[in-house]
């Protein structure tokens, strides 16, 4: 098996307008596959303004506009692209979903946000995603042809169970389309990408909106790579950009033979399931 | 319930003479009770070098001397001591054990270590905890007249499962006595208190030996308390010194009601479970 591959993330400013929005992810996604990129990242809700009032009108099913133009550019460019996240409508239920594609246009994963966004921080942050979202109730690998890949939303960070449940299933990398704010990010961004990484000695990846004071939600951006050992292999500032880089999977191996966490789980005593 | 008390961490040097590394315990946590301590912690292995070939020469019982010194010293000074860490030995069998006592002298905790640190990393350190002690196979929280505490010892603190469980049982601050090393301690130490702290909206406190160029083992240090939302209270460098701080327990219930991960966790999707 290939265990390299490069890595793209785009981190870029969404608009209210969705065309212009979707149009910009393609071009960003064009330009990182023309540079290379095996695998594309976009950020969580791309074609939506995170502000829940908003995203029953934005919703599409899956197989939609949104859906058949990310399917067509990972075909167009052969690439995997894990579609950031939009919301998504099932039988009147709206959800926060990631679609992943593979190089033939494949739809190889699906993630609907399983921890709804509900916080009320003094003299900080409010938001109540639940008010117009449904949430997922299942943890999400996908294959490739580098190996096993997790995905997970934002919030659903905050939960170490569901990492570890993703990487029992053989992720050697999980991906997190999420846009922190401006008070959980400073605080807790980086230390959760850090820390998913080396509890579970994976790759962890985090793929945010650019910041844009005009919006309601003000995203922290600081769109991230961790290595396995915890080290931040690429981190943006607040501005639209990307990164680019060389990931191998030959690494998650190499750290968990030095530091052997994963096999020294005492499961025994303790275990995470899947109820 | 009282929910304020003053928490102090001792961080010294230890001796290869077992006699003079008790004797400086004691007068540490004398002096800390005297400025006011209500709760006093001790380093790993406090009464012995961390080598695995010394431990059982030094292990002693339950009730053996160092633990009638810690017991007695509780009972002057009327604080709770975690008593670090020493080799246990019982039926043959040797554990990397902290007792707890309370003011009365009453042992209300006791916990072996459940994780082996058994590590080999490349240009880095080696240690093989399992050529002489054997794993504890219990979790870990006693109860106080502030709140439920949890205990555990170092390396137990890579896994997360293990807090979650302490915190399932109630506990409002995680205890590690610890000794990491020069290669984890920058990489992994602060990392590891902070997101404990994080996932589980609890205090951290870990208590190290000073660091001492002459011993097999270098601890690094870095003895520190953090709080529910991850901030570090206090941390210390290499040398020799205590930490010293008054603990809200009222702020674990106010960081859940802002952010309330611990009521968001997705109990009919996962669970971790005691066996």
């Amino acid at each position: 098996m290939k265990e390299k591959f490069k890595l793209g993330l785009i981190q870029m400013i969404t608009s209210r307008d969705k065309s212009i929005a979707v149009g910009k992810a393609i071009e960003n996604i064009s330009q990182l596959a023309d540079n290379g990129a095996n695998l594309v990242v976009l950020p969580e809700m791309f074609n939506c303004p995170y502000e829940t009032q908003r995203f029953p009108s934005y919703a599409e099913p899956e197989g939609g506009e949104t859906w058949q133009k990310m399917q067509q550019i990972a075909i167009e460019k052969k690439i995997y692209l894990v579609a950031g996240s939009i919301p998504e409508i099932e039988a009147g239920k709206i959800y926060n979903t990631s679609f992943v594609f593979d190089p033939n246009g494949n739809q190889i994963g699906k993630h609907r946000k399983i921890h709804m966004f509900d916080i009320n921080i003094e003299n900080g942050q409010y938001f109540k995603e639940s008010e117009t979202l449904e949430a997922g109730n299942q943890p999400t690998v996908f294959e490739t042809e580098y190996g096993k890949i997790g995905l997970a939303i934002c919030y659903d960070i905050r939960f170490p169970e569901l990492a570890r449940l993703m990487v029992a299933e053989g992720a050697k990398m999980i991906i997190y389309p999420a846009a922190f704010n401006m008070t959980t990010g400073p605080a807790h961004w980086e230390l959760l990408f850090r820390s998913r990484a080396v509890d579970n000695q994976v790759f962890t990846v985090g793929c945010a909106p650019a910041r844009d004071y005009s919006l309601g939600y003000i995203s922290y951006g600081n769109s991230i790579v961790v290595d396995p050992w915890g080290d931040v292999l690429g981190r943006l500032d607040d501005t639209e950009g990307y990164l680019l880089g060389e990931i191998d999977f030959n690494e998650v191996r190499q750290i968990r033979e030095q530091l052997p966490i994963i096999r020294q789980l005492r499961n025994d005593v303790y275990s995470t399931k899947l109820k």
